[in-house]
């Protein structure tokens, strides 16, 4: 077996690739947010210039890309791949979106968790030498979503208090493989991902130096309690939320202790004390060490957010804007990052069946 | 640069997986077509004894992976990751149906291109050494897709001839990498995808040998020719393939020639003159060794489907019961399959966007 699995759900990269540049685009509400000051771009018109929320959303998409490629100097024709996905049917936000960059490309759906999903095959693909640079992108927007999942704006519905607000955002991340200068091991330690002088020069002038790799993921299953209220994401999304945390530490033989912050996508308040329970029943405690971006992106008293931010914005932005830059700096050494998403549409809601959830772990460190 | 990858958008892997089983799982009318008896599994009651066509399109494809599973003799648990997908809003159809083998997963979305994708990645991700088995399965339901993208059957719209008939299947694929045994290289050459001594013995036993390999990929890229007619698929799908299909033959220095069939999913017959007309246009005629799924399911003289069969589900139970064994017994020595899809949802059609196309291309080899 290859010496880059561990586990069965769990890959530790021996070309552990880097994260090199990411990308944050919100909405007003997000603005007006605690980590409001910290985002790429912002509009005060949530439908950014377009007609309808889905073109807004698309919009979003694009534009986080090309600020994470412009970031990095990197030109659209330069990504391998492109991996990319959102909450909508059919994925037309990412459809119509990532179109005007002609990279080849993956659609993928996995809800609130795809940043997750995304993230773990850019840097699979990226580790296994298939190219230099791989794009992960995702988005959601209140008001596709509403109309997606729920009631037009419009209707002006009452939402419970166990309700999530989708964020209106999109999140971009360019993942480039390790380099054989970099690296300085063996041939064959260096065997994937190699870069020609020229591209290292070129990447030196650029200033293309991160100190945040993706050295592991832990792919997640679907995990159902038989849970059926789509109205509390958050306890559809908890177990499925422990399951890959637990089974990170086992697949790793680690503890909460070998990670400075455990981060979830968007369980929420009802969600958070869901995972805190089911962890501690698994003999961890996460309590010190969590943080989930729901919660962090709205200030629950005075934005009026209920459960928490959610969509498969939230965690992405979240992670582009405030989690990277203290693992960037060293703040944070190692961060398991589990969006977590709630498997579900308005037609199986109404034919009755249950809301599984999935999350995958990112494991994110400072080097 | 590594030496697996050639070109921008294509890979040809140095460790090139094995296809060693697959299975096809379908419903009444394409039990009366002209592929009929080569189906693994048909049933007469569409609803495969569920009580909604989203169940029962799960239920086809849990069928489907336990079929292909049980031929190869591995349990769910020995396969490392599955990728699945399908065309319902919020890809229900695989959380539902793949959830009860709890394999680590990654849901996609790529139209009727998901088949293409799913076995991409799982190819990808077996030939860089992440796991011995990975599973890709698709499907699709006629009850479900018109539904989902036209009209409830009970309204039995009429339909003009231009539109597809959507394959009511699952198919599934299991994938393995490469034997360090049978590769016989060098330890460098095999660094990813061995196996086990036991392994080894186990897989003699079992009977797993296939002389089917996933010889490379080529990842499609989003092609917009700006149409905007959702019941002429073939139409919106055809620059795509073409895109592919000549994007496949200049990064990997070939011809039709090189091909024993190049064969598309769900063009059908408008679809596949468009698709002649734009590849000569390219310099090259795939005329005489074309074959199209959509074409070959279905009799479009006795069973009125018009353009022919579509769904990510046609192209997946045309390669598992017609494609597959022609390459395993060596009829075929070379076949660049090209799984199509049209990337549009009823939010996107009625708003007035237009429905671009991606296909993705997957060579497969007798060896």
């Amino acid at each position: 077996m290859d010496e880059t699995i561990k586990g069965s759900q769990s890959l530790i990269f021996r070309n552990a690739p880097y994260l090199i540049s990411a990308a944050s685009v919100t909405g007003s509400k997000e603005t007006e947010g605690p980590l409001g000051k910290l985002f790429d771009m912002t509009s005060e018109d949530d439908l950014f210039g377009a007609q309808t929320w889905e073109e807004a959303e698309s919009t979003m998409q694009k534009e986080a890309c090309v600020l994470a490629l412009g970031k990095a100097h990197v030109a659209p024709e330069e990504v391998r791949y492109l991996f990319g996905g959102d909450l909508l049917r059919q994925g037309i936000a990412t459809s119509m979106g990532v179109e005007g960059l002609q990279i080849p490309m993956f659609g993928l759906y996995g809800a609130c968790s795809t940043s997750g999903e995304a993230l773990a095959l850019a840097a699979m693909s990226a580790a296994a030498g298939y190219g230099e640079y791989m794009l992960a992108v995702t988005s959601s927007h209140f008001g596709s979503a509403e109309k997606e999942f729920r009631f037009p704006l419009g209707y002006a519905s009452q939402r419970p208090l166990s309700a999530h607000w989708t964020v209106t955002g999109s999140g971009a991340f360019l993942v480039r493989s390790q380099e054989r200068a970099e690296q300085g091991g063996t041939a064959q330690e260096c065997l994937a991902g190699g870069r020609t002088a020229e591209g290292s020069a070129r990447q030196e002038k650029a200033g293309q130096k991160s100190h945040v790799r993706i050295a592991g993921v832990t792919v997640g299953k679907i995990v159902d309690y038989g849970l059926k209220d789509s109205q509390n994401m958050g306890a559809c999304m908890a177990p499925a939320a422990m399951d890959t945390i637990v089974r990170n530490f086992e697949d790793m033989g680690r503890t909460e202790q070998d990670y400075d912050r455990i981060i979830t996508g968007d369980l929420g308040y009802v969600g958070q004390s869901i995972l805190f329970d089911l962890v501690r029943g698994k003999g961890f405690d996460i309590r010190e060490r969590h943080l989930d971006c729901g919660m962090t992106i709205f200030d629950q008293q005075t934005q009026d957010t209920h459960a928490g931010g959610s969509g498969c914005g939230c965690a992405a932005v979240t992670l582009a804007s405030f989690v990277l830059p203290k693992i960037e700096k060293g703040e944070w050494k190692r961060v398991l990052f589990v969006p977590t998403g709630a498997l579900m549409s308005t037609v199986s809601f109404n034919e009755g069946a249950s809301v599984p959830g999935i999350a995958h772990g990112i494991v994110l460190e400072h080097c």
